[in-house]
């Protein structure tokens, strides 16, 4: 992760949450209080966010002392504690809310994704991401994926060819089928970038074999039909199924054969891991 | 809701899905190819960030139709068409997956709202939320609760005066308890603001109003506790039930006589609601 | 204050002051020229912004040293020396104009806030600001005012209820009173805040009251007015006086028992205190 | 004016006076409701600053009818209706306070900057302003006092060379005097620009005019000192007065000759001139 | 090409070229005066940012009128109008020297790769660019090099693996070769990428191939040896000739069979297309 | 040069070359791997923007080790280090490209900007800059042509009068000409400022002389010319000779007398010094 983006999201964060400043710190605890406080997990689950968080407090607060006590990607029960910060009391009180909302967003992705990596532990295939993250939050919450065990697909528009019903249905009105939109992509598009396209049987996922597609998205296909489009074109291109997948399936998805099993509620849906902060004022 | 907030928002958005540009529509769809797009709804819930989703298409492009059929707050069922688009096709590809996070969010956190509002119909207490917002799109996130029938808490810390359990623990080092918190809040606090003060029992509660404070929060209390704290001080304060409500228990609480019911979870673990885009172009 | 905020307006301050480079100290000055510089009251008043201050100085160049003699809110004489810079004497240079002109408007504006202070010294009232500030500088015009002695009301439109007249002649056209007015609000408004309305007269005022308004203006109501309105409502209500308001008459206003006397002056008119730099350069 | 500039501006001072936005508006007034605004004078006074309330009110609301019935350098009175706003009653009443909060400042420096100008008429003298402007206004403010008929000096630290007491102290313990200093100015800085610099007695102006000085400030000198510096050295060199300039005494100092007076109070004492928004609501 | 990254570039660009404002225009050109402008090829080359240079005008001032009378990809010859602009002068002449900035470099570009383009025609090969742009213009250049007819490398890091001299010299030092980097991208990168690797020799090509490589990269190799190359891997892996090439060998290369040929100079050496504007007032 | 500006500049650059990370590095370099990287010049040139390039090192990660072995202005030859970086290879990586694009750019300026000074060694004439930058990057460019050994030009528009051709075609459909456009800029404009105009004749010259011009640009003059105009008007006025002058002819130009010789090309087409970045891991 990089220190710039992370403190722009930051800052933006801190800004939203700050108005004209916390009336409250400021009526009633003495500027030059410190304490101690500690950020303990309340739930179990996968860690992530440590870095973001540790960058809130040192933006409120660079004298802020934040010692980092597990790691992301640790499994966390409930009661462990996560790390601890010293130092004024007006700034951890000013930092716990947007530190403890970036932490319990990214644990929580991190734990939804750790939670379908176990289910199909002993398989080839990967857990990968969609682009139906947060606005504005894309690149931690990939990265939130990746300490959970999964795999990122494309970041944005711009680094993957992805052929999908939308762009078929309008290539269809200029007469223009699936075999023509792959000869397109593969004369326009950069060389550096594979060509992917969505298909919805298994005889378009054949044909997409045949005009030179690299990676084919089976839409929403059954367990049964996965399998099928597996032993027809398996081997020779990379296989994603996608849609519809929930813990209680993604086993058996994982049994056909594919190579890449595609998950937006990773990012869209995944519940926050439950986290909070604990103070202790310094007695002198 | 302030057209300029939703667009930096957007434009934000937009920034993150775009990298250099989309490559697949570069390669593949004639520049000059119009066609019309749906939005349309693929699960039951409450409509909100139509308004978000419009600034979208046009923020990618000025010249696109954007034409609403129904309103935030709408009940929407699986296959009801949302809103429809026309113009460029590359323009309408361009926008979907960012339209579509946003409404997907807000109308995920408005149907969550709205199934607290429905739960306790009949009651007096209001569902209000929480600063446990995703990071970046609080206004978004809190605009979205009052379309599903909730109402707003606090902003930011510049709001409103809440003495929660850590501002508490900070003074006791001090020798200070709750009754010196509100007295110092009333003594300094701007007086546009009322002042609100967490407890944990009954007996705090009864002290937090013989100091003065204008509304209490009932944190982590059980049902009969709440009963209870309304009993001794209801009436004479505002009173908000809060932590561990759920669907489940939520209409126990409201019976008890509250006035506010305070829900983390309505922003920060409400699931997307499913919506998607389909497209087709124009033949000539 | 905010040291992200501070930042923000102090290198926008830094870069209008800029344009392509200080023409002057390039072509004269040495590079590595080292000096030391005194800041210097030149006329007698309160002092605010000094972090401001330092801000500017270590954003030019943070291997200055600054040593700051008074703090905000100590009163000073012309003469006084109030900080010390050492280091480049380039950047004390380029920073000197910047500097000066935030402090000089802050303590001037904590000045002005100091003189009414004082006037209505002994009488209950507070003295508080109004949103006529700099566009751009608010917060930090809003904390000049708290080192004056003075109070903030709304730091903007978000964080307080208050029903001025252009409210009430608006919805007068649908046939609406002052009472349908606060019964609106007592409705919508988030319950964290206060309810003030603007009353011209007393029997406005017993209205908004029975109504049940948290505060009441008295807008540009004479001295007698106002203490016929004390009379009336006070102790009730939150009672302030708004409008007309000078150094002459403040302390008549505070005679009658009003809580609040807002003056919008404090901020749109108030004269910069004069400050200046003064510098040595090193021999060796 | 350049629009962006001022779009970037309004834009900022609208955001701070938003927070998450007007929550009496939106409790109490009916969203379609349309209404009519007049902004009246409330003082004698020049006006400026109608295109930055005009950027103001359609940022808020591109929909918005401004109609603009004084230019800016127009003199007022109090009563007079500089402009008329019509369209939705939420949006005027958003925009109000930060339209009026760049009127008034404006219309007030460019009020003190007529009052100078007045009182020097038929002198050559010009009367300019300095760098000492509000952080983040500075070229909305060298705008004002050019409508009330004022020129200006530097805009920056880029645009013009001005060797002052303190560049000079720096340049003494280097053992170089007033002479050095303008040989270096015109060996090294840029050739676009005349090289100005600060004496205070007529023996250092005489040595500044024998350096090649383009400019000579004369600072702090009596009336009596300008006069003889005029004598010594008029005629060969722009000749500025500045420091210590009032109302009372700029006549006395045009008299002398000089060419340009300076004054700092223009821009960082002027005071708000007085202008307000009446609202009328639409009965229909 | 995004209108809203084009925005912000110019606006920046304008922003870099204004300072307080055009001196020589506001004080010689009346402020309503009209004018029209045609800018005109000064010598022969490829025209590409003419959507910018349109940017340009328009954010100075909506209302001006811009008529292109050539397309970005057209050849022009010095002489040949390429477009119009219309209405105030003042605004036509604040625009002028950025929009001829944007549109001679970009058209410098898009010459200088079409010079390679056609010198290697009738070939396979591809002229790519590569990621040595100008700080803050990458988008635009490589736009400007697809319209020279070349085609875009990776525009960032985050769209293309490309395993360097320098990658692998780091992982020398833990006794990895050529073989376990390439692994350890199969194994770590996104599925959404082809992977390439850079090698010196046709020995490390070979390797290259075996262990999986997508795209072999020829680092300054002679054209003797990009033609052992080919015949050793090529048909099997996509190659790239790299580092020395000029418009005197291209050919060569190109006829050796790679299939792509990157030039850095195409962005970081092109001289400015030589393009000028010329201003008529109207007589009225 | 401000570190403000260098670090918004360079921070842009980063973001451009990011995307969403260095997919490459992440995969196959381990994080916490060390290394060492040498800056080597890879031709003849002079050296400038190593500033530039350390805040590039040090904005990726502040914990890198720069050590510059030679300054801005210095003389290189292929092979010579300009300096060493040490710490994390990912760190080294990820600043590479962006780095070596700036010092490239600007070493070619400064290269190029030399080699003109050169040429006319031993007489008076400066060589000036013009605004003919590459957007976003004036201020480096301009510093660049300063440690080439060249002066600057205008900054921007707002800090030098310069009359030029399309003002006086503007002026010429009111009627006006040269003579006017003098007058005009002489009352109107900031005293600060030398007022310069461009005239294509010997004749123009004479008048713009007569008419106050404190410089006159000879455009597009022989050097027959611009001999002729130096003698009529020379000593008198500052003559600045533009248009057409290459290395090939700089230093009959400059034996004419002319005190200022302009050329666009320094910046908009000079040609990139070759700099690469070299690294060795530690084996440890």
């Amino acid at each position: 992760m990089d220190e710039r983006q992370i403190e722009e999201i930051v800052d933006r964060a801190l800004a939203e949450d700050w108005g004209f400043g916390d009336v409250t710190t400021r009526a009633i605890i003495p500027a030059e209080l410190e304490g101690k406080a500690s950020i303990i997990a309340k739930a179990h689950g996968v860690l992530a966010g440590t870095e973001v968080a540790r960058v809130v407090f040192h933006r409120v607060d660079s004298s802020l002392r934040f010692a980092l006590l597990l790691r992301d990607g640790s499994e966390v029960q409930s009661g462990v504690t996560i790390a601890e910060v010293e130092g004024k009391v007006s700034s951890i009180l000013r930092a716990e809310r947007v530190a403890l909302n970036f932490l319990q967003r990214l644990s929580g992705i991190a734990s939804e994704t750790h939670r379908y990596a176990e289910a199909i532990k002993g398989f080839n295939a990967r857990i990968v991401d969609t682009r139906k993250t947060t606005p504005g939050l894309r690149f931690l919450e990939k990265y939130a994926v990746r300490v959970g065990g999964g795999y990122n697909h494309r970041s944005h528009l711009g680094d993957g060819i992805l052929i999908k019903d939308n762009h078929l249905a309008a290539l269809r009105a200029r007469g223009l089928g699936l075999k023509a939109a792959i000869a397109l992509a593969k004369k326009n598009a950069p060389h550096t970038l594979k060509i992917e396209v969505e298909v919805t049987t298994v005889e378009e996922a054949v044909e997409a074999l045949e005009a030179g597609a690299d990676i084919i998205m089976l839409d929403n296909m059954s367990v049964e039909e996965i399998r099928r489009a597996v032993k027809s074109v398996g081997g020779r291109v990379i296989l994603e199924a996608s849609g519809g997948i929930t813990l209680d399936n993604v086993r058996a998805v994982a049994e056909t054969g594919v190579d890449l099993i595609s998950i937006g509620a990773l990012t869209h849906s995944a519940k926050a891991l439950d986290i909070s902060l604990e103070l202790e004022a310094s007695s002198h």
